[in-house]
């Protein structure tokens, strides 16, 4: 491929994200269409899948961006917090994916309407945005359970980020907790300032 | 209406049900089809609209017997439990619900796909089989925190539940975490088993 061919097939291919998070951003998976691409784009429907082996794969370079964004958002939550308090850290992170997952619900939920058929098919790259987040969370929890093994914080910190995640969903959809968002801050603070490294006798 | 042709409604209700609850079972919300079911019940497309308004009525119908039969499976996993021990019973409770969700992914799955348009749309019916899972929750939680304030038992039940939803949900996906069923379990046990009266202080 010439150098000339090679840059107006990485400019289309930004382009095409481009214009993809923008429908995406207001409607969500199923307002990204190829032949509608196409047109915005001004290429052929073809060209679109010479740059993206599928409409998949143009969808997951958006959740990138948006896990990128979720994950800004997240750490500016952990910055925003004095020191020393783990658990307010945790709370403080999950009331900001809370506040992301509102302001951002078709985005955040096309994160986890993509189809993925087998693990297999999610690339590298894309797991790596996710470590990025679960570090995230594991470094607080390792200061709240000091003493807890490694394998067992690996998978308290993929449990925290999921509960959190139902309580988001389940709550955004109002489907089984219909409260008002700051209800879901106080249900995310109740659940998080009862944990702690002492197990329970009851 | 005559008792025969009320009779007759009744019975094309219960078949209806029956056949939609038969293909939930296989292939969740999108395997039913009005069309598919008029040829299964031997009736023609209009009368199935004649019993339900449309066919999210049908579907919620049979989302009420799945709802009946998690309760029936938490229930069972709570009476298996030796009493005063309420952490164990929510462990139990929680675990009993992911091997619900393992076993009848697609009815589950169904429970949270149906499109709920408004709150308002949610019959009472339907609300009141949801209020008794979160009954068998708040019992334990009740014992766990004795001096929490109801409207917050109330909040952190719900919060309690789509916690654990979220972590079967993105578990059994195999989105985020990755892992057999029996890690689940024990990210399960992890949370709860932390989850004390005394607030942390860190």
């Amino acid at each position: 491929m010439t150098g000339k061919v090679q840059k107006k097939r990485d400019d289309l291919r930004v382009r095409l994200i481009d214009l993809a998070e923008e429908r995406i951003k207001t409607g969500g998976i199923s307002a990204v269409r190829a032949r509608d691409l196409a047109k915005e784009a001004g290429c052929a429907v073809g060209a679109i899948y010479n740059v993206f082996g599928d409409m998949n794969d143009l969808i997951m370079a958006v959740n990138a961006r948006t896990f990128k964004r979720v994950g800004a958002q997240v750490s500016a939550a952990v910055e925003a917090e004095p020191p020393g308090h783990p658990v307010k850290t945790m709370i403080a992170m999950s009331h900001a994916y809370l506040h992301f997952a509102r302001d951002n619900t078709p985005a955040w939920r096309t994160l986890f309407d993509l189809e993925v058929s087998t693990e297999e098919a999610v690339p590298a790259w894309y797991l790596e945005e996710l470590q990025k987040v679960f570090s995230l969370i594991a470094d607080p929890l390792t200061r709240i359970f000091p003493d807890m093994p490694a394998a067992d914080v690996a998978l308290m910190t993929r449990g925290l980020f999921s509960a959190v995640h139902g309580i988001v969903l389940l709550g955004l959809e109002k489907r089984i907790s219909a409260v008002p968002v700051d209800q879901l801050e106080h249900m995310i603070t109740l659940v998080f300032s009862h944990l702690t490294s002492t197990p329970s006798e009851k």
